[in-house]
């Protein structure tokens, strides 16, 4: 008999139950839409809904013509490795680093997978929420075990318990700005944490992914800029440049036995990044210029659309909201409008079900952890000012019934 | 104090000897030229010096236009999908499979780290001599002990010593056209050995990088043609259409339960294969002309310098070498040539050195497992024909002095 069971490792990946959300929108849109006239608001995707600015494009299409199709070097290529130090120094104000303290993986996605295989087996923690791929993927992937440490109604942060996780794990991971709260931890949050985890040997995997999409005058503060061997920052430039298909990201620690582990591991998993893809990146971070201008448009959207998301939210009586300082989330409470008669795990679907049959897609709060579980996360990525406000209308009145 | 060991199965991946072996011409080729006013004849490397064609990258490029850089989709996108589905029908003659059977990879290189992944802390094994990386990358990540059935001196196969180890091990890795010999495994042997594993419920990987590079008008015979549950192949564009450096290839296999895990695994380490690269990967695979043209231009290249290598090297009074059908090696046996007097480690790098040292760089056997250790690789993807009879001059002289 052929076996059907192979590495557990392997065998208790989950499917994240965003992508199941989504295939139920697309089995649902087209009866919503024949019975209504009315389209699906898709709160529940990440994906963004910017083109890759064209200064980045033209890179990747003069680097294919250049040639520069053969085999990448293992870790990274130079020129993409330069240009993330120089943008390490410019942006994030990290001093003393050399590209051997780089290494350029698929995406962040990448990074923080190369990482959590460092502790393999061992205990590792983090806040709750937390982004479901760190529970569905990561942590099976590498047989840890993950301890939450939750933060206040408010997302503010309690460090007693923080510490108390920090004590007991090898790894402790930080999103700052946060999936799903939005949440920008403040300078003095990132530097007690990264204190705390110094204090006890413990490493900090500090995932950057949304470090320039901050509102308000607001900026991101990065661990790596603190003069310490146990921070780890795992960088994507899939949401700062719209280039969530692209796969470019970067892991960056002063710890060299790290990057080396990392550059031996990702070489193993798909012999490096695409060549050409990483004079494209290179691009991405040099052209300070074009850049500016990129991220100023598409920042200037994405304020519209936090605006008009949190003002709508915010009316409706009865719903919780912080408003957030980064990233492109909102994460509010809806545990007022669960009626007591629904029962234990009915609980955490009861009002997204609700919104899905009126044609809103959001994704439910147990899927970023243990805690937050009458929360609904809303992703303003892919739907615009005039979407979110017919949304928001919509929800209102399906409450409201 | 802060740790400095981590996860033993990254902790013990190996960098490649090769990386070594091209480090160390790196660093002496300046040196030689200057003293002697000659180049390097650089026949140990696996990368190729064709450019990739401008069909494929011209599809690359309409791809990013047409705004294909939105995250993958998990497993691969379907245009990418079915056009290796009718290569498989095709090409390799497979029939009853679907878009359910195939895994998009980043190579060939993350396919087989993925199936080996399946069998991690389980026995495995294959041929002696053995593709470098299975032994430096996929064996240690994978934790799992390979045992190694040897070919015979001319690359024969003794199937008792194959049926010996196939009964032992979960997982059997054939690479056929094969590195470093360049033996093409005839219908026959394939089909053998894929009976074998199924008496014993062994799952046979099959790694077909060389599928398309076959010699004299034989051609390459795929175990996915056979109506076999436990066979797993992987494939890569990077030798058929030049495109190292852009890291595409997939896995196939009739057992669905192993594509779902791959699927998964793959979604862990990086979040799917760059979205406009599948495009391009599409077109290469459809464009049935246009790929003719090109591998029928880099096929007749490939041949001249297969007979020059072999046609010079064959003249050396003493060197055993068997002509290969497939692949860009060659895989001599240098041990009449290495006196008794050279004892332990030290035979294995005799012939090397004394090439290094007049300017002819080679990979030596022991890269290639625990047999074969008086024989060196050869590869003629990277030289042309008046560089490999330099090369042969030289080698000539060396061993005559």
């Amino acid at each position: 008999m052929l076996r059907n069971n192979f590495h557990p490792a392997m065998e208790n990946i989950k499917l994240s139950p965003i992508v199941s959300i989504s295939e139920e929108v697309r089995s649902k849109e087209n009866l919503f839409k024949n019975a209504t006239g009315k389209d699906f608001i898709k709160f529940q995707r990440g994906e963004i809904d910017f083109a890759t600015p064209a200064y980045i494009v033209d890179a990747a299409k003069n680097a294919m013509d250049e040639g520069k199709t053969k085999y990448p070097k293992s870790g990274g290529e130079q020129v993409f490795k330069e240009a993330i130090l120089r943008k390490l120094e410019r942006f994030n104000k990290a001093e003393g680093l050399t590209t051997d303290n780089i290494i350029v993986t698929y995406g962040g996605q990448e990074a923080l997978e190369l990482v959590f295989k460092l502790f393999h087996g061992e205990k590792t923690g983090g806040f709750a929420p937390v982004w479901s791929c760190i529970i569905e993927n990561m942590v099976p992937y590498a047989e840890t075990n993950f301890i939450q440490a939750p933060l206040g109604k408010d997302f503010s942060v309690d460090f007693d318990k923080v510490e108390e996780v920090i004590k007991e794990v090898s790894l402790f991971y930080l999103n700052t700005p946060q999936n799903p709260t939005g949440k920008l931890f403040t300078k003095e949050e990132v530097v007690k944490i990264a204190e705390l985890c110094a204090k006890y040997d413990t490493f900090l995997l500090s995932d950057e992914a949304y470090e320039r999409i901050t509102y308000d005058g607001k900026s991101h503060f990065s661990p790596v800029s603190l003069m310490l061997e146990n921070t780890i920052s795992a960088f994507t430039l899939s949401k700062t440049y719209s280039m969530t298909g692209w796969r470019l990201g970067y892991l960056v620690t002063r710890n060299k036995h790290i990057t080396e582990l990392a550059k031996l591991t990702d070489y193993t998993q798909t012999a490096g990044v695409t060549t050409f893809l990483q004079y494209a990146g290179a691009e991405a971070l040099n052209n300070v210029e074009e850049e500016k201008k990129a991220v100023t448009a598409m920042l200037k959207e994405y304020s519209l659309r936090r605006e008009a998301l949190y003002n709508g939210l915010k009316e409706i009586d009865g719903l919780e909201i912080t408003k957030p300082d980064g990233a492109l989330y909102m994460f509010p409470d809806f545990s007022a409008f669960i009626p007591e008669s629904i029962k234990g795990r009915q609980r955490e679907v009861y009002v997204y079900n609700q919104l899905m049959e009126n044609g809103v897609a959001v994704v439910y709060g147990s899927c970023f952890g243990e805690y937050f579980t009458g929360n609904l996360r809303f992703s303003f990525s892919g739907v615009n000012v005039d979407q979110i406000n017919r949304g928001v209308a919509r929800i209102r009145e399906t409450l409201q019934r």
